[in-house]
Parts: structure tokens; sequence; C-alpha cells
């Protein structure tokens, strides 16, 4: 019998060159393809929720395929846990309808991007934040924050020289706190463009050092040109948090 | 002009086969005297205060060195951030007396031990605590914790078949608490013996799981006998914190 399943995985992407399967790099999804068909006993082919980039990170990203293998859907994690790498983790498995696609059906999703403030490195998050050597402003961050909730064109956030994809895109919250020397990010939205996430933290550190104004980082996303905004952000401190559907 | 300087030394140990300098696998002491030669221009033999092992993270290693080179002391931590690699971090440098040395003048040390609950791994942690599946008392850790306080002889707990060296240590505070998914240890003491921290850890965890009591805990300290005790607890959970001097 075959059933449609959804996995859901976190990872730390540090040695892996992205999501998404590539001709001559080990990606996640390749090691998920050929790993779990070691339970399953026949060729995989998977859609993921979000095609991160090399060296960003998950806690929650979703795969979904079917199968025709034997394996009950409850003993997936912990069966998965023997032939996976440690970097990869397989977190929840159930069984969805046979319509339900991780990546054409998902409604949401929520990014978290991390930075670390320290004048020196700290050699444990290396690979898990972006390091600055400054305190920035917290509240102006937030509060400029704010200008992108709702249904805007994020062109100024796009990855330059992207595919022509529709540009506008939902974002249902965004906030900025601190915790210690970690101050997270938290983008929760409709959909995101590539890059758009760290985009949109290189160009918030802007503010957080008083480069730039809330007005001017309005000003920003309604020029809609990617040449106004920021720097990408370092990818370390990008992660999939969590994706909904219906 | 000879100066004996003091580093402070953070590094994630899961790529250095331990900090003391071996032949045929990669040391902590290793890079640091090959990279830091570089900024002194002339041969480094370092001391380190701490031998950790392979896999064993530090916070605040501390070594000492003499040198004729003329790089300001307080220019030393960025330098060195030009030379070290990015696992690898000086956190603070000074000059100190020519008597001070990194291991034979230290009085004390802090060491921490982290657990992990979880019932799946977490790929984040996965080289920086020690996963449990279920949650153990941590109170009744705590209480177990504080029958090692003051002067013992733990020769249950120091490693099989190591040197022979004196067995009796003081140890001023120990303790043990929760913060969400993650336990710390912390132990306080004048010095400890090899894998004895890995092995206190190992040991406090049959008490957390009710495997042993405070009491039982106790006689295995008083039995000086190595094969009374728990398990040693793996390397990756284990943190050199702070080595204090006169």
């Amino acid at each position: 019998m075959e059933r449609n399943l959804k996995l859901t995985i976190a990872y730390d992407g540090t040695a892996y060159h992205g999501f998404q399967r590539q001709a001559n790099a080990l990606s996640v999804q390749q090691v998920l393809e050929e790993r779990l068909e070691r339970l399953f006993n026949h060729p995989l082919r998977i859609a993921g929720a979000g095609r991160t980039d090399a060296g960003v990170h998950a806690y929650g990203q979703v795969i979904t395929f079917s199968t025709t293998g034997s394996i009950p859907t409850e003993r997936i994690p912990i069966a998965a846990k023997g032939v996976l790498p440690p970097d990869i983790v397989v977190v929840a498995a159930e069984e969805v309808d046979a319509e339900y696609h991780a990546r054409f059906t998902a409604i949401s999703k929520i990014y978290l991007y991390r930075l670390y403030v320290g004048k020196y490195a700290d050699p444990f998050l290396r690979n898990y934040a972006w390091q600055i050597a400054t305190q920035p402003d917290v509240k102006a961050m937030n509060e400029a924050l704010q200008e992108i909730v709702g249904t805007h064109d994020f062109s100024s956030f796009r990855a330059a020289g992207g595919a022509p994809v529709n540009p506008v895109r939902t974002i249902f919250s965004a906030s900025c706190r601190q915790e210690g020397s970690l101050i997270e990010f938290s983008f929760w939205g409709s959909g995101f463009l590539y890059h758009m996430v760290r985009n949109l933290a290189g160009t918030l550190v802007d503010v957080g050092f008083g480069r730039l104004t809330r007005e001017g980082f309005a000003a920003i996303l309604a020029g809609k040109d990617r040449s106004l905004a920021g720097i990408t952000a370092p990818p370390q401190g990008l992660y999939l948090k969590q994706v909904f559907y219906e």
C-alpha cells in the first residue's frame, strides 16, 4: 500500500551545500534520499518545503514523499537515527493525504536569523550566528521591522539576478529580541523570496548601528530596488524554524 | 626584551585530538604554537593549564610562554584572529611575572559538564553536550554532588590505569542546574584527576535516574576504587571554564 509521508527534519547545515540536490556537491536532500532508501527499500525522491542555502540550518524543515515500504510511520524517527548522520535528525513523522506536498501546500513559514554580539568571535557560535563586534540598537531594529508586516513587493530584498518570480509576499509578524549576547530576528510569512531574510537582516543591522532610520528602511522597501538595501547577511545565522500547512 | 605572556583561550575541541601536542594527531597546542609563531617571529613552546582530551572544549584555557617578539600585548587577541582557525580564539592577553606558569601556578579551576535531555538528538548539540533521552532528577543529582565538596581521595573517579599521582583533591563547590533542555554540572576545585569530571558526571547520571542513592554515591567516593563508579561520560559535554591564579 502506498503512503504519502510527511517528515519534520532538523539539521545543522554547516557541512552541506544547501538543502537542494546538486550535481557536484553534497546536499541535505541527497543524504536524506540515499539514507532513507535503506529504511524503505526502494528509490526515494523527496520534496522539501524550503530550499535552504549552504550553511543555513533547520529546526523544522518538512519533506514529503510517497512510499510502498512497510516500516510503521511511528517507528521512522528512531529508525532514521540509525541510518542518518548525526547532523540530520528526523524529529517527527506522520502519514498525510496524497495531495499534501511539502512545498506546494505550505501556507506559511517561520525563519529565524541570529546575531552574536561580541568583541571576539565565539568559537562555539562561528557556524550558528553572524558575529557583530558592538551592540546594535535592538529597539530600533524591532521598530523598523514592523514596516515589513503586511503585504508588500519585496523586490528590494530579493537576490540580485534571481529568477523572475512574483515579488509580493505577506509577512504576518516580525520581531527582534535579545537574550544575553544573542539577538534573534523572527519572520513569519506566507513565503520568502530567495535571500530575502538574509537581505532583511543585513539591512536591519544598518538600522541597529544608526546608519539607517526607520523611515529610510521604509523607503528602501517602497523603492523596490535591490541596490537600495544593505548587504546579504551570512548564511550561518539563518534557520528554517517551522512550516505551516492547512 | 623578554616577556612572559598569559593568554586566555576559548576553543571548540571537536576537531582536535585534545589540547596536548601529540606525534600523529592534530592538537590545540600544536595549532597555537605554529600559528602564534607567525606573530612572534620565533619558535614558541607554550604551557597549558589543563590537558583537555579529544572533543573537550574550553572557554578559559590559559597558556603561558615567554617571547622576545615585539607585538604589543594588547594587540595580541586581534592579531591572533588573523592567524588562528575560527575554532580557536584568544580572548585575553596580559604580561605576567616570570615565575607565572599556566599549569604549575594555577590554584584552582572550574569545569562544566553539560547534558542535553531530548527524545531525539539535537543536531546542533551533538558536539556540545551528552544527550540523554529522559529527564533525570536534577535535585537528587545536586544533593549527591554535595558529597564531593571538601578534601577527598578521588581514586574512585580517576581514570583506570592512569599515572600514579596523589588522588587527593579539594572541591570548593559543585552544583547541578537545569535551564530548558540543558543540564549543567559545575565543579570548582583545586585540581582534577584525569577523567575525574567525566567519571563524576557518568556516576551522577546514575543518581539522576534513580539507579543510585546519595548514600550509594557517598559510598563509592569512600570506597576509593574506580570499579565502583559509573561510566565515563563522553568528552563533548566537558568544558574547561576558568583557571584561577594567586
